[in-house]
């Protein structure tokens, strides 16, 4: 994409409201818009961020067996009330709104509820089971304070899947493998290294529920890491567990946190009162065995933000990044030829499948390059009349900083 | 996909408070699950129509010059004050919530205001007009009733591109190549012929406005039609244009339509309140012309389900269909060697990127083939120990119900 077809500039300053340093580089490069606090529009960088992240989400939950659904914002009372999370007094972060009957409804804040509805009249036998259905949809939570920029907004999208098995056993056979998937997508997101797979506190089911755990001094949670087994102890429950609940050795050191993932075990709850039975192979009804898996999809953006941002401004992993390439001409005196270059060099690597932004504008070279660590693609290239007499193209990896001179057939080898 | 790992199965009826014909069809097939009037779940049938809809629309808005983004539903209240839609007086479909510090927010039915206002801080000069903008996002309206199915949703997904230009001549362009991007969708989703480029009721700023009318019985509109231009005239203006307005002949027949996409001159109207300006290269400072363009992507689905259904179900054009084949195993007696071809034939059209539905399920044949021609698959493909014996595939046109004994290699070629 040419940098001038984009209709967002990137900022001095981000609005004098914002706190949050993911929000505050994020606006400024002109990935997000903030409509009201904890709200924000997605523009066409981060859009394509986005994008970026949900693919990965996407094959790792259809490897893992999900089935992908879309279900609406708009909740029935009815089914929340048989489960007894109607009430503002249990759940305190509904929004809610009026059809013009007067008939109150909700704005999904999860949907454990109405998909155990929709599964209730499908499901009759063992044969139908398990299943797992997942989808990529818009929650909303009156959060009290919405102060962390996109990392827990009012208004946001996130990856929901569902699992319904016959047994505990058959449940905690997926719940494991979904570990692996999750672990699969945050190694693919860049953030492997820097996330925990951490125990919570569990529910009437299950011991624990696990939360995958990203360092940063960002986060809202606090974590005890054993660094030996990788895996981590949430503050909330660590004074009932004080040692690493794998290798029982010492928790050895406390950090900050953002909750990037997380996997709960619900057991029979939703299907006892909302009628999610199956007949066994015995002949007897039984309740469904269900779990949750969560990852919200702005959050692991702004994490990935938080996590690698320099002085500078963002820096992407290249599987999450808006582009792979950002292309900069430096068009100075004998300024046709550059521009001829440039644009050839453009033309070849999209027609290679490389996503490039390519920054075609007028503008003084110091701007261009502002612009370009902002913005944070993971690789720039810049021609120039000194690189075109030198045959060759100055490469700089936005990570590491490293500056290269490079033939074109050296960097298609370095972009493969 | 094989049948057995979708968890949906087909209905014999749909619930009783369902009036229309698109919304049964889909609710009996397993494509969409209702919540409650006017609110409808997607299943994963139905995910599978409205992402190849989607991409349909993508490719031709990408085309067109526009870049996507996404906005949020919550919709800041003095943004909308600004344009004078705030009131329930002026707009009677809004949702509104509450912020938990009571400040009103609504549920967005449309977007010119948030978009003009984020366009706002980024266009400055004429040099950075036009800009084409669009998104797939989901609309809220809170409609008083709610019968048409998937036709006329109380939340549902839509297309809406905003166009942003100097002068009322770069819009006109931009309006009229609206068009032809508008024809290409309809016409690639199958319902080209059927689809009339009508003359509606304009605004301040233009005489008409252009609807693109469906002609199908579930139609809530009236046009009256020129059968030589291809055009029609809505019946709410037809006192004002009563012959054609492209060949001023007369308006031969008068149907029941659906409107599946609207484009709209907005003129500077948006722009003038909301403080969109440009300075011209004149040096004076220029409101921005506007113009929105949308298409619903429930709609278009529902229409092209009330278009080509019969008798038996739904029929999808090859477009849109959630797969190209139905693979339907008949296995009797010598059960495994049947398992093993259609197993066999199923890898061999996945290999090939050809997508496929096979009903794997132990039923009886009259329910597999029931199935089938409910959920509407553009081609049956039937194994048995018959076909095998005569070494050929029983291929069904859903459409034209014809039935081909064909070779493998025969129906590869017809599936190209």
């Amino acid at each position: 994409m040419k940098q001038s077809a984009l209709f967002t500039k990137t900022r001095k300053e981000a609005p004098t409201d914002e706190v949050a340093e993911n929000a505050k580089l994020l606006i400024r490069a002109g990935y997000i818009h903030k409509e009201m606090a904890g709200v924000y529009s997605f523009l066409p960088l981060g859009v394509r961020v986005m994008n970026n992240i949900a693919k990965i989400i996407r094959e790792e939950m259809n490897a893992l067996g999900g089935v992908e659904l879309h279900l609406t914002a708009l909740q029935d009372r009815e089914v929340w009330e048989k489960s007894g999370r109607w009430s503002d007094e249990v759940v305190d972060n509904w929004f809610k709104t009026k059809l013009k009957s007067g008939t109150e409804v909700g704005l999904g804040f999860t949907q454990e509820e109405p998909l155990t509805r929709i599964l209730s009249e499908y499901i009759n036998s063992y044969k139908d089971l398990p299943k797992y259905v997942y989808q990529i949809q818009t929650k909303f939570r009156n959060e009290a304070r919405a102060k962390s920029g996109i990392l827990r907004g009012r208004e946001f999208l996130m990856k929901d899947l569902y699992s319904f098995s016959r047994t505990d056993k058959e449940h905690e056979d997926f719940y494991e493998r979904s570990k692996t998937a999750y672990t699969n997508v945050f190694t693919r997101a860049g953030i492997g290294e820097k996330t925990y797979l951490t125990y919570a506190s569990g529910g009437t089911f299950s011991k624990y529920s696990h939360e995958f755990q990203t360092l940063t001094s960002a986060g809202e949670d606090i974590i005890h890491i054993c660094d030996v087994c990788h895996v981590a102890v949430n503050e909330e429950i660590s004074k009932d567990v004080s040692s690493c609940p794998v290798c029982s050795g010492a928790l050895s050191r406390t950090e900050k946190a953002v909750e990037v993932g997380n996997i709960f075990s619900l057991g029979t709850k939703y299907a006892s009162v909302l009628g999610l039975s199956y007949t066994g192979e015995d002949g007897e009804k039984k309740p469904v065995v269900m779990g949750s898996y969560g990852i919200g999809l702005g959050r692991l953006m702004g994490t990935i933000v938080e996590v690698f941002a320099d002085e500078k401004g963002i820096v992407w992993p290249e599987s999450v990044a808006p582009f792979r390439v950002h292309l900069i001409s430096i068009v100075g005196a004998n300024g046709e030829v550059v521009k001829k270059e440039a644009d050839a060099l453009y033309e070849t690597l999209t027609q290679k499948g490389i996503e490039v932004l390519y920054d075609d504008r007028d503008l003084r070279p110091g701007e261009k390059f502002a612009d370009s660590d902002l913005i944070g693609v993971p690789t720039r290239v810049v021609i120039s009349e000194k690189t075109i007499a030198q045959g060759k193209l100055e490469v700089k990896d936005r990570k590491t900083g490293t500056v290269s001179m490079l033939s074109q057939s050296e960097l298609f080898q370095d972009l493969q």
